[in-house]
C-alpha cells in the first residue's frame, strides 16, 4: 500500500547499505532500508574482520553487521524485510516492487544489493563457512599461517587468492576441475612459479570437513583424468575420490552481483552484471548511475577491491551524492516549500 | 642513513594512512608509516565521530586514530616521526628525504598526507577547535540541534554547509568579509533562500569564545561597510566590534591538501593542489597516481567527500593496489627469488 513518497530507499543491509543509512539519516533523509535476501550482506558470513580500522582485537562480522545497524537506527533509519522484484526508475518518483508484495515509492535510490561469492555446492560448506572454509583470501589468509590450503578455481581471482595465501599458508593447492586455466598468461605463470603453490588438476571437491570449534581439517576431493569429474561420475564413469588433510579451503569462483532487478531499468550494467558508476557512466558523482538519483555503493558496484571498510565508505559517498542531489531537484516532501526570504544586509 | 629499500613506504598517519597501514602490515609487506606533522591527521581535531560504520554511540576523533594505529602496529606496521621533505620518484627505488634528516629508499609508496582546513586565526580557535568550533559540517552539525550557528565563509562549501546546518540548527549565520559570494550562483541561491539561513556582510570573526566544556557560546565579530574588517582596522578605519551569542562555529574557507613535496615529482596535482587519481590520469587502479608505484588516498586525492570511512575505505584501495603494483614488479626483498617449479599434474 502506499505511505507517501520516501526520499530514499536504500536497497541492501550489509556494510554499504548500513553506512548509506547512518549517512542518510544522519542528514534527516529518512532513509527506508531493504534487508533483502541475506540481512548483513556478506559479511555476516565471515567470523572476524581484522581489517576493518578502527578494531585493533578484530571484530566478528556479524558483531560489525548488528553495531552498524544499530548505529543507523539510532539517527532514525527505518528497516524492513524485503527485497526489490522489480522497479521502474525513469519517472519521478520511482516505483519498487517488493518480494514481499508491498510497493514503494521513493525519490532517490541507494542500490547496495551487493555480490554473494558463489559456493560450490560441496558437503559440509553451510556449516562451515567462515569457520576455515571462506570466498575472501584477503580477508582471511592471515588466519592459516603454518596450514595446507586448498583454493578451488582457475580464474584470476583464484591465482590472486593462491599467490595471497601462498604468504601465509605452508602449502596451498589450486583445485580445478579440468586442465586447463582459465587465468590470464601472467598470473598463471606468476602461480605456477610459486613454490608453494602446487595444481591439482581435473580434481573438484566434494566435502569439506571439520566442525565450528575445530575449524576445517580435511576435503573429500574427486578426480578424472578427463576432467569434470563430477559430471564424469554422473555419468557413470569410474573416478577416484580421496580425503586429503588441510587447514582452509578457499572458494574463488567468482561473485555473482545482485543485479537483476535492474535488468530492465536504465541502469547500466556491466558484462559481469555490476553496476556501472562514474567514468564508466559519465556521471557527475563517484556513485552516481546512468539513472538519474539512483546512485550505487558496496560490492554490487566494485568488482574489484570488495572489502568491508571499501563497501562502507562507498555507501557514505552514496548516501552524501544523494543528499546533493535530493538537494538540487524539487523536494517531495511533508514540509511546505519555503519561503524566499530576503537575505539581510 | 640507509636501511636497505621498503616495499612501501606510507606518508600520513590519519586515517587513510592508518587503514592502507593495516591492509599493507596483514599482507607482508612491512610497511613503514611517516606520522607527518599532524599524526593521526583531521579526525584528531574532532571529539566525537557518530558517522564511522561499526560504533552506534560514536567514537572520539582521537580515540579512533588510536585503535587505528593499535591495530596496523598489531600486524606490523612500523610508525616513525617526520614529513617528506623532498622526494625523487622518478626511478626505482624511491628515494625520500625526510624533516628528520633521514634518507629512505622505497619501492612503492602511498600519499596520505591529507588536508588541512584553513583556519580563520581567531582568538580562541585552538582551545575550541572540536568542542563547538568545527571545520565539518557533516560530521558535527548534528550536534546543534536547537542552537544558532555561524558559518564562516562564502565558497560553494560554505554554502552547502549552511544549507546542511540548517537542518540542524534554529538558525545558521553566514559571516562573510565582503559583500559578494564567491559561490556558485545556484548555490547562493538556494541559501539566500532559505528561511533560516542568514548573511553578515563585511563582517569578520574576531574571537570565538567558550569553553571545552560548555562548547562554544558566543562570538566576538568586526564588521565595515566597506568589507574586509580587519584590513580596515589595521589600516586605521573605524570598525564596528560586537559580540553575539551563539552555540557553535563552523569555518568553511577550505581546504589546503598537503602536497608541498610533490611539487617537483612526475606526480599529477590538480589547481587546488590535490592528487589527480586513476580517471584524472587514466591510471589502471582507483588510487593510482600519474606515477608508477606511487598511490594516494584519503584528504589529499578526495576534495568531494573527506570523510573518516572514506578515508578509510580509499586507504584500504591503495595498500592493495599498492600490493598488486609490488607483485607485478621485480621485488626487492630479504628474499632469494622463488626457483620456477614444474606443476605437478
Amino acid at each position: 500500500m502506499s505511505e507517501g513518497t520516501r526520499n530514499l530507499v536504500i536497497a541492501g543491509s550489509g556494510v554499504a547499505g548500513l553506512s548509506a543509512a547512518v549517512y542518510a539519516a544522519r542528514a534527516d533523509l529518512d532513509p527506508l532500508v531493504l534487508e533483502g535476501d541475506e540481512p548483513g550482506g556478506q559479511l555476516t558470513l565471515t567470523t572476524d574482520v581484522e581489517n576493518y580500522l578502527g578494531f585493533p582485537e578484530g571484530v566478528g562480522g556479524m558483531d560489525l553487521v548488528q553495531r552498524g545497524r544499530e548505529q543507523a537506527e539510532r539517527f532514525g533509519a527505518e528497516f524492513r524485510h524485503g527485497t526489490i522484484e522489480s522497479a521502474d526508475l525513469t519517472g519521478q518518483p520511482k516505483l519498487l516492487e517488493l518480494s514481499t508484495g508491498e510497493r514503494l515509492r521513493t525519490r532517490a535510490l541507494v542500490v547496495a544489493t551487493g555480490a554473494s561469492a558463489r559456493w560450490v555446492g560441496a558437503d559440509g560448506e553451510d556449516e562451515l563457512m567462515g569457520y576455515g572454509l571462506s570466498t575472501c583470501a584477503t580477508c582471511d589468509g592471515a588466519f592459516h599461517r603454518g596450514d595446507d590450503v586448498l583454493v578451488v578455481g582457475g580464474g584470476d581471482s583464484a591465482m590472486e587468492e593462491a599467490l595471497f595465501l601462498a604468504k601465509f599458508a605452508d602449502s596451498v593447492t589450486v583445485l580445478h576441475r579440468r586442465e586447463e586455466l582459465r587465468a590470464s598468461e601472467i598470473m598463471a605463470d606468476r602461480a605456477r612459479e610459486h613454490d608453494d603453490v602446487e595444481f591439482r588438476w581435473n580434481t573438484e571437491l566434494l566435502a569439506v570437513q571439520g566442525s565450528q570449534e575445530a575449524g576445517v581439517t580435511g576435503a573429500r576431493l574427486v578426480s578424472h583424468p578427463d576432467g569434470y569429474p563430477t559430471e564424469q561420475r554422473e555419468a557413470g564413469e569410474d573416478v577416484t575420490v580421496e580425503e586429503v588433510d588441510i587447514g582452509g579451503v578457499f572458494y574463488a569462483i567468482g561473485h555473482e552481483p545482485n543485479t537483476e532487478f535492474l535488468r530492465d531499468t536504465p541502469v547500466e550494467l556491466d558484462g559481469g552484471g555490476y553496476v556501472r558508476t562514474a567514468d564508466g557512466v559519465d556521471a557527475w558523482a563517484t556513485t552516481a548511475t546512468a539513472t538519474d538519483g539512483v546512485f550505487a555503493a558496496g560490492d554490487v558496484m566494485d568488482r574489484e577491491y570488495q572489502q568491508a571498510v571499501t563497501a562502507a565508505g562507498m555507501g557514505s559517498m552514496a548516501a552524501l551524492d544523494a543528499e546533493t542531489w535530493l538537494e538540487s531537484n524539487d523536494p517531495v516532501s511533508a514540509e511546505p516549500e519555503s519561503v524566499p526570504a530576503e537575505p539581510g544586509d
